[in-house]
């Protein structure tokens, strides 16, 4: 077969994950712990679900082609929601809606790179990011966190060259769980606007953010809009992963260009999980709240849990939002270990080498553990299993 | 702005159509004839209506991730219609459910294409296909299709380099209209075949054929994934354009390297849009037929009523599935006559320009009316709106 686009890049980190079940069965007495994947485990509330169906059966117009960059009341929304946490002034003609949030990724990139452009990531980075770059033949570049799992602006500036395009930030981090602070954040703003780049921060996980208020300070500069593209998505927000929706914040002009990628690709994204993310907005704060003080409690008992790991080796990098970054105390490579994990723990989760340049040995020790979808109980048998690999 | 891979095409055809609209005001006498999008303006019939909202009451899984190549029962569903209409063997592993068409024609030629290949395309052609292929990097390659709107496969033979990687068919075709007959989509298959190159096949507009039975054999040849990509939309058969349900069908190999794609611009398909397309398949066999019927019935109106346009300079060019592609009496290039016909005769479509090369002249003297959308008193006003230009 000839080169092509796609054979640019890796297999899908999900499907393959998915792959090393096959063939293993689990005992009911020690059922698969399923951390690989940061996604809801269960239904959005009843009362959403229910003012979806609504909306199939009384408005005809949730079942027709919608305007490219989203359903007009819920960019108006998105945006007003995002001052209101923020601060500044953001317009709903500067809010795209897309087809999830790698979408818009996706999309963002296309309208700054051209073939063999530059985006600089921080790594461990989000696999789709370094797949999508890959694919779409723009160089990802990675910038080393080091143990804090931060990047330093200085480290990025020396990377920076004539091809470069754009520096990545996604806070908090997926995989590394860290909350990148405040000045932090400005100080890449800073960087990018004196450097004629774009900042790209993906805040997927916002709403699980351990601090309250405005996670940073980007929205309140006057020309955020010269600089910024923020993504999000209300996949994880309203539990809304199965239907599909993510948007993208930036100057309107930007978005003219984005547009083109979302018609060609989508045309619009769909009109009812657009309706869900509006309710959401609209009637499900309380709800969200209590949600993230549970996500919150579940990343305390992985606080609390882990020093038992610690005493084998293991060790906490980062921890926040939906993940935990671990170090595991062994010989074997991630890539090798996470698998075996599998049969040896009844445990998924995604090796570090997943997150990183093939080049980078801190891939081989790091491990994912995407914490969300197991409770206080799933974290300490979790934790067990762990802890029993080493007897 | 420095360039982009967005920067390298134009803007969305239907988004620069409808801008047209702006500040001019349509009297209650005379609303205005929207036939410029390829798209149901009602929605789903309220039985399938209630079904998806008894998915989203009862079914849990439906607002979840699903897997990037789709909702197995769908993948089973389409592999087994398909072997139906078209006879041969088709499995749910070589079906892909993609997020609408368009991203099904985006991912086969990116898992097809490096940045600087070639896909030949008949013209006049869909102009989403050309803009993925400006933005990807890929050479969309203009076959002419001269006064019949048929490719000519020897034109086609001549267009081949050492750059080539597929040849992309649209039957019935957007914008022409013409339903290619079954012996020349067979000859384009050997001429894939005996180069090397895969052929792609949208059929969107499939279900709206005039001739009942198999449009062509080409899954009756045993080894049809060697060289067949084919393409489908759910959304035009069960009115689900704002769910955005498309297909693919091709070798299980290739659908590997699609996942790629898939997974890191929308991961999965839309889970409600699926499960629709489950229940259409499972239920609307008999709706469908009279849905083409109607549309069979519009397309003969658009044939008996022609000839008053006739006589003062327009010609029928193409006539089919949704589209009448017409030429029209005037000087003025298409470009410029499609925005005063919303002005003059309150009449939105699509210039020929749109689907043709610049430096094609054919496009100047075309109109594509979609006319799937007006009924036959509908179309009577259209022509005499046209009819009147003149005087």
């Amino acid at each position: 077969m000839t080169p092509s686009r796609t054979s640019a890049t890796f297999r899908p980190p999900i499907s393959e994950a998915i792959s090393w079940l096959d063939g293993v069965t689990f005992p009911p007495e020690r059922p698969l712990i399923n951390v690989s994947q940061a996604a809801p485990a269960v239904p959005p509330p009843m009362p959403l679900r229910e003012a979806m169906a609504e909306v199939l059966l009384t408005d005809a117009s949730a079942h027709l082609y919608g305007p490219d960059l989203g359903y007009p009341p819920l960019r108006a929304a998105l945006a007003d929601r995002t001052a209101q946490i923020y601060g500044g002034t953001v317009s709903g003609k500067q809010v795209a809606i897309t087809s999830g949030c790698n979408q818009a990724f996706a999309a963002a990139t296309m309208a700054l790179c051209d073939q063999g452009d530059e985006v600089i990531i921080p790594t461990p980075w989000y696999f789709n990011h370094k797949m999508w770059c890959d694919m779409a033949g723009f160089r990802a570049m990675p910038l080393p966190t080091g143990e804090s799992l931060l990047p330093d602006p200085e480290r990025a500036h020396a990377l920076i060259g004539p091809r470069t395009r754009a520096i990545v930030l996604v806070t908090p981090n997926n995989p590394g769980g860290v909350e990148y602070p405040a000045p932090l954040i400005a100080a890449f703003r800073d960087l990018a606007r004196e450097n004629g780049l774009k900042l790209i921060v993906d805040e997927t996980y916002r709403d699980f953010h351990s601090r309250s208020g405005a996670p940073h300070d980007l929205f309140t500069d006057p020309d955020w809009a010269d600089t910024l593209i923020h993504l999000y998505s209300f996949s994880k927000a309203y539990r809304l992963t199965g239907h599909r929706v993510g948007a993208m914040i930036a100057s309107q002009d930007f978005l003219s260009e984005v547009e083109k990628f979302i018609d060609s690709t989508t045309i619009c994204p769909n009109q009812l999980g657009q309706r869900a993310a509006l309710w959401g907005i609209e009637n499900l704060d309380q709800w969200l709240a209590s949600e993230r003080d549970e996500i919150l409690s579940r990343r305390a008992a992985i606080e609390a849990g882990f020093p038992r790991l610690e005493a084998q080796g293991w060790h906490l990098q980062g921890l926040g939002a939906y993940f935990a970054c671990v170090q595991h105390p062994f010989e074997m490579p991630s890539n090798l270990l996470a698998p075996d994990l599998v049969r040896r723990a009844g445990v998924l989760l995604l090796p570090g080498t997943m997150a990183t340049p093939a080049d980078d040995p801190a891939g081989a020790r790091q491990l994912r553990i995407a914490f969300a979808n197991i409770d206080a109980d799933g974290i300490e048998t979790l934790f067990t299993r762990l802890e029993n690999l080493v007897n």
